[in-house]
């Protein structure tokens, strides 16, 4: 009898695909399932040379190949593809198979998942995987969680492919229930929110200053040589290089202005919300990326109002490290946004999540990788079970010496008519939370005059209720 | 045999009673439903002298005494309370029967009854009231959706019930589904963000300016005289009024900052980006109550930084004059946001809402009642279907003028360090919104470039994938 296989993969896409050479790369056998044959040819034909990669055409085939307990992994849209994929496999499979499913599920459904395949005494895992195609290929960020004894299981190859950071593999157990789609969608939550505050930043310097796409380039290459350097930073300097291959200049400047989305930080500011935390930068993000959708509407309006000129008055270097501070400073509070919101998950939803390992497995191989994330990350070690890291005393010096630059920033854009939501966003989060009165006695008196909803005191415990005075009362 | 009753309402808390009541003073025979016999005497005894208000403790009683077809009100908490209502009522009740929910059901609660109950043969609406107590015994505004002829059934009732507004009744048919409970969510979303904007104008007076509660009671009653004129200004100026009836000084003082929420702020927010629509001045309304909430952080975190003194350098009266043109700016894209969204869930949830008649009915009896609703409802009708007011003629003149204290209020409060993520919420978003060509072609650019997410041009049709130039690739 044949060597048995040691992983299949359901769902060959980019992601799917390049996963599963990685694995095979790192010396294990790897079986990919497609309905087409052809793509099946393909599929083996590009595999490294000497490295162990069959394709198969049957559910059957793929699960008769492997060695048992089977590890089967989905990379197949979110949604009703895998439940169809989970219900295909069930009579297929036996107890003690392990069954991860490493798309962009929605948590709840993971949750639901969770259940239904350990009724069938199945190991269920959801899985986030960062690092788009190349991250796939060379080695991506991974955020396993769920059932604790499936991720030991298939821990050994998981750590074989991931990203490594300071040579510690960038994957580690993420929690219980669906804390791996949570930790991989609150990651993109925050990408989202890093992505809206560079789309400002790059608005600020050229419509506000006029700096040229090779100007651009420079500064953002250049920030990406220092405190700020970052995946996101490089290839953002990398977009300003890229010529057009259709016609004259630059390619950036042809690209229509409307940004589409798959939906995860939409899901992260939702789940915030239900958790009632408050993320306003990733929030800013999702707007904006709505708003840029309305083009006709802009067009439109941009021909009705007609105020304000664009132009920021300040120094041009002096803007630009105004800019790189207000970039600085936005991005911690986008991260403190966002573990905030992974401590609450955590005990809310019953998953346990090590804030510090999540924090670690992004520091390499993900699209928000970045030099910051190793000072986050001593941040979490130094300060364990910590609610917010702007309380840490190392993120308070962080902080301190670049908030006038945020302020600046997004008074030069309040005036100028550039829109940078997610600049402000960060700046009012930051203002409010370090303000030890904010003005919602107002808002708490406002409710309970005509809602009779109560309100606390400073002075003296206890729920309270007034009949206030009405000037126009009958 | 007796004369049959014309209502009957479950829920008697404080707006059912009143309800009840105001059906009652408007010459309809009601009965109320309550369990406990003691409250249903003080509901007989409390009534109108002459009214026919009658308080029963069986539901069986309560659908004998009704004229068929049966017409029910639960005003009952929103949830799993409404589900074992109507589970009990289903047996009593007979085809044709009309109940109408009118609590604060979140819609798709709504959507599923609507179809259950129709299985029964019963005429379900789902409604919505607002007005606060004094509303519901005077005059709501009231927002019925749902099954179209049990609307023409009740309507006579709840023209009577209702405020009026030049005469006409603040109640009309909102469209089909849970419309009447979906126009109610906006509502109170748009509430959520004049009160936060409210809030915010408070602190910069009050931090920003030493401006005194007596002070700050002449601005607000002055503003609420002119074009600014709404019930939450009226009573945000008698807030100023109250003096504390536990020690000195002005209540307002002693309230904590610490402002509740029953969620239909948030399930606004939800709905808006389910359905790709920004409403982010709603969204910061919704993070500025989860950050009040964070009390403790926020007292340990004034204390590690202390950067800014709140001191805004303008002069009093020109302060308080940029602080007005600010609201009232902002308040007009707050309806901006929220008519936008009602325009576009009309035709995604398929509920065929008439925007003008929302607007029509919010004019009186409801939490947002104001002098500006009047233009907006004109807005509506000349310039019918349009997808955001800011494109209509009348909303261009009247923001032009006002743009300015808007920016001047943003960039003060930037410098002082006073978080106004609501009016700079409003700000971003009409900058964006008036903007021809936004920076999300860099967004689009890195998400194809990181992910092949693709994107479209400016000059040329079609959906593009670029292997774009990378400065680290291997």
């Amino acid at each position: 009898m044949s060597q048995k296989f040691d992983f299949a993969m359901i769902g060959l896409g980019v992601m799917g695909r390049n996963l599963l050479y990685n694995m095979a790369d790192n010396g294990f056998a790897v079986v990919g399932f497609n309905k087409s044959a052809e793509k099946l040819k393909a599929l083996e034909e590009d595999a490294t040379p000497g490295t162990k990669v069959k394709g198969v055409t049957s559910l059957q085939e793929m699960v008769d190949l492997l060695a048992v307990p089977r590890k089967i992994i989905l990379l197949v849209p979110a949604g009703a593809p895998v439940d169809e994929v989970l219900g295909s496999l069930q009579p297929l499979l036996q107890k003690d198979d392990v069954i991860i499913d490493a798309g962009n599920s929605h948590y709840t459904d993971t949750i639901r998942r969770m259940k239904e395949q350990a009724e069938f005494g199945f190991h269920f895992m959801g899985m986030g995987v960062s690092g788009g195609e190349e991250g796939a290929r060379r080695g991506p960020s991974i955020m396993p969680g769920g059932d604790r004894s499936a991720y030991e299981n298939v821990a050994p190859v998981l750590k074989a492919i991931a990203a490594k950071a300071d040579g510690e593999p960038c994957v580690d157990y993420m929690g219980k229930g669906a804390a791996g789609h949570y930790v991989k969608m609150v990651h993109n939550g925050i990408e989202y929110a890093i992505m809206q505050i560079l789309a400002e930043v790059y608005d600020i310097l050229k419509r506000g200053k006029q700096f040229t796409n090779a100007e651009l380039h420079d500064i953002f290459a250049k920030w990406n040589q220092g405190d700020l350097q970052s995946f996101l930073m490089e290839i953002t300097a990398d977009v300003f290089l890229q010529k057009d291959d259709k016609g004259e200049g630059d390619l950036v400047d042809k690209i229509l202005d409307v940004a589409g989305s798959k939906g995860t930080g939409k899901w992260t500011s939702q789940s915030a919300m239900d958790m009632s935390v408050a993320i306003p930068v990733i929030d800013a993000a999702v707007s904006m990326r709505n708003i840029s959708s309305l083009k006709e509407e802009r067009v439109a309006a941009s021909k009705l109002y007609d105020t304000v000129d664009h132009v920021i008055p300040t120094d041009k270097a002096v803007l630009v490290q105004q800019v790189h501070d207000a970039l600085y400073s936005s991005i911690i509070i986008c991260y403190a946004q966002g573990l905030a919101m992974l401590q609450k998950a955590s005990v809310e939803l019953d998953m346990d999540i090590p804030l510090q390992d999540a924090v670690k497995v992004w520091r390499a191989g993900c699209i928000i990788r970045s030099s910051m994330l190793g000072v986050f990350y001593n941040v979490c070690n130094s300060n364990p079970g910590i609610s917010n890291i702007l309380l840490a005393p190392e993120i308070v010096e962080l902080v301190k010496t670049k908030l006038a630059g945020l302020r600046s920033t997004v008074l030069s854009a309040a005036i100028a008519g550039i829109p940078v939501m997610g600049l402000s966003n960060a700046l009012s989060y930051f203002d409010a939370f370090i303000t030890e009165r904010l003005p919602l006695n107002l808002t708490q008196s406002q409710r309970d005059f005509f809602g009779a909803h109560t309100y606390k005191r400073i002075d003296v415990e206890g729920v309270f209720h007034t009949q206030w005075f009405s000037s126009t009362a009958q």
